[in-house]
């Protein structure tokens, strides 16, 4: 569990910085369409923390495993992610016109192409995995994604989300952390662990690192909504409070559910102590995750 | 290229009767879940023709491998045709709330279930793809069905369709040629040389034979929107032709635009003369595609 010798421990926001400009550049190369929908395609991707691209390279990282040779798996739960964020966004889901400071994509083009980009982007994840370069775990890898994203993983979570609002009463906190985990817990721990697969190596350490990040990730994010600044955040703030949905906030309160999320965040950290070192930057990033504005 | 031995070729509609029950049976079995998000899922694949879903099962008898084998190829592919389906009748697409002459997935339930029904579809295929009883040539599959059905392929196909009825003229053959082999000929030519790719054997016949048919299928579609019955159809007919939309039966005229769908038609029963009687079954299939009344 040693990385590759080529490839240094650094500051966590130079990695993600640089893990930005990498998915960025392999996204303009693969993705280099002179269409609208290869724009609007782009423009959904662009702009975005791309924690979970991250993720992958980092674990890609600590398992000896090259970053051109993680970029595609990058690249790809980036696109899961922007096509989720894409249709979330409709009139008919959660109707929102703003994402990171800008007009979604219903917005910028119309709701048809909304859809289409969305969908196009899911078929490109896979398009992506199922390339010959990604190696002998490419399988491992796509049948994780879908798990994690589909009938079973993110899209289950958005389903409970909508049924939440409708339902009599509000969540408990059992039901809260179930919802939570399948619609952004799923999709962290698989990039998390994605350099493990990749390297077809045990990834239970990173599985247990990024249980606890998801969920310290979304305790985080229901703090933001009541404590944050839309100008940073990028998109409406208080929307959950104001529509009297459960959250951890509303369920803990403010400072139980701060405490929440550094317990988490020793958590997320104590589960990579086999990797030594080496895994400074993922703990930086669960110590960011919990303390970002945005 | 001989069929296995305890597989005969049999009546089309036989066949396809067969394909129906085993794809129907399979779905019950992996999409069993108790939920709504389920539920719409299979409501979506029901009810359908499944004729790619017998071109997979019919192409892989053909090379010898058994309906069982094939059967998460052959299921993967109605889901795709599913969700596609099922977002192509969106309000801000085609706004159609008749599918197989029942109410479409956001007339039944509502436009939020419609949009995550159809991605999970999506997702579903993929995930039966990759599912390890596919065997070593999953990948292969995985990749020609995200070309297929993605930016490259059918999204870009829905996305010359609307951008053809904003444009100042009607298109011409050629490009009406290429929207619809993006939009149904893709993933036609998936389906039927997908038996061929499962025994890692070569397709080339089976995508001459694909490519006519993909093409013939979509005339007679045309020719159905102009002389087909909507309680036959099962949705609505006349729609392309009132809104003035270049179809081949406008281009080309009814009587030729019949003549060459039959043309067709012999071409995509030519490409299977070195499979000798095994292909009766596909080169009828061909025949029952253009004399369709549904």
């Amino acid at each position: 569990m040693s990385a590759a010798a080529d490839s240094q421990t650094r500051p966590f926001s130079e990695a993600l910085k640089d893990a930005q400009t990498r998915i960025t550049a392999h996204m303009a190369m693969r993705l280099a369409g002179g269409d609208e929908l290869h724009a609007a395609m782009r423009y959904a991707i662009t702009g975005g923390k791309m924690l979970r691209g991250f993720l992958v390279l980092e674990s890609a990282r600590l398992h000896g495993i090259a970053a051109e040779a993680a970029l595609d798996a990058a690249l790809a739960i980036e696109c899961i992610h922007a096509y989720s964020l894409v249709h979330d966004d409709l009139p008919c889901m959660d109707n929102d016109d703003l994402r990171r400071g800008q007009p979604t994509v219903h917005k910028k083009w119309d709701e048809a192409m909304a859809v289409l980009a969305g969908d196009s982007l899911q078929t490109f994840a896979f398009e992506l995995l199922a390339d010959p370069k990604v190696g002998p775990n490419a399988l491992t890898l796509i049948r994780g994604l879908a798990q994690s994203s589909g009938k079973d993983g993110m899209v289950s979570g958005q389903m409970l989300d909508i049924a939440a609002e409708s339902a009599s009463a509000p969540l408990n906190l059992e039901q809260i952390t179930k919802l939570q985990s399948r619609k952004t817990g799923c999709l962290i721990e698989w990039s998390a662990t994605a350099g493990a697969v990749l390297a077809g190596e045990n990834p239970a350490q990173l599985r247990q690192y990024a249980r606890a990040l998801g969920l310290a990730f979304q305790i985080a994010d229901d703090i933001l909504d009541v404590e944050g600044d839309a100008a940073k955040v990028g998109k409406a703030v208080r929307k959950d409070a104001d529509a009297g949905k459960a959250t951890f906030v509303s369920l803990l309160g403010l400072a139980e559910a701060k405490a929440r999320a550094l317990s988490l965040c020793e958590e997320a950290c104590a589960a990579l102590s086999p990797y030594g070192e080496d895994a400074e930057t993922l703990k930086e990033a669960a110590r960011f995750v919990i303390a970002r504005d945005s």
